[in-house]
């Protein structure tokens, strides 16, 4: 591994773990009133696409964390989705 | 520009929309309650990695898209600490 994979590695984690304390805030609160479905698949779109991007570049950090986010990014929808219908 | 670039572009534009949804709400409710600093300035670290990543790959949809985000990230710190300040 090279130092710019590292970085690229390092980058993906912080971006990816900001997706949490959304899906923790979801998961305690019980509750998706403030949460925003268009703002959600646009996201989704984007890491997909993003995940797309790298293994056309054959970029193993990219693939690995946005492939991380994209699972996570699916948790909160499948969870706010969920809540949203329940109220 | 090839369709690895336009695909890079097109999922860096949906992931820096992404952060506008927060600026609008920040700006509309005048209320940074809810707003986690922490998450922010995970995210910003995470953004400011990829832009690095860009820049030591010279991978130019990398670079940009994450610059605009850096720079929406930013606005978003700072109207919200404005308004914590304020509460």
């Amino acid at each position: 591994m090279t130092t710019t994979d590292y970085i690229g590695i390092a980058a993906g984690i912080c971006t990816s773990v900001s997706l949490l304390p959304q899906l923790i805030k979801l998961i305690k609160e019980k509750n998706a009133r403030d949460l925003s479905i268009i703002y959600l698949v646009v996201l989704l779109v984007g890491l997909a696409l993003w995940v797309w991007y790298g293994v056309r570049q054959e970029d193993i950090p990219i693939i690995v964390t946005n492939t991380v986010a994209v699972l996570l990014n699916v948790a909160i929808l499948v969870v706010g989705i969920r809540y949203k219908q329940q109220q």
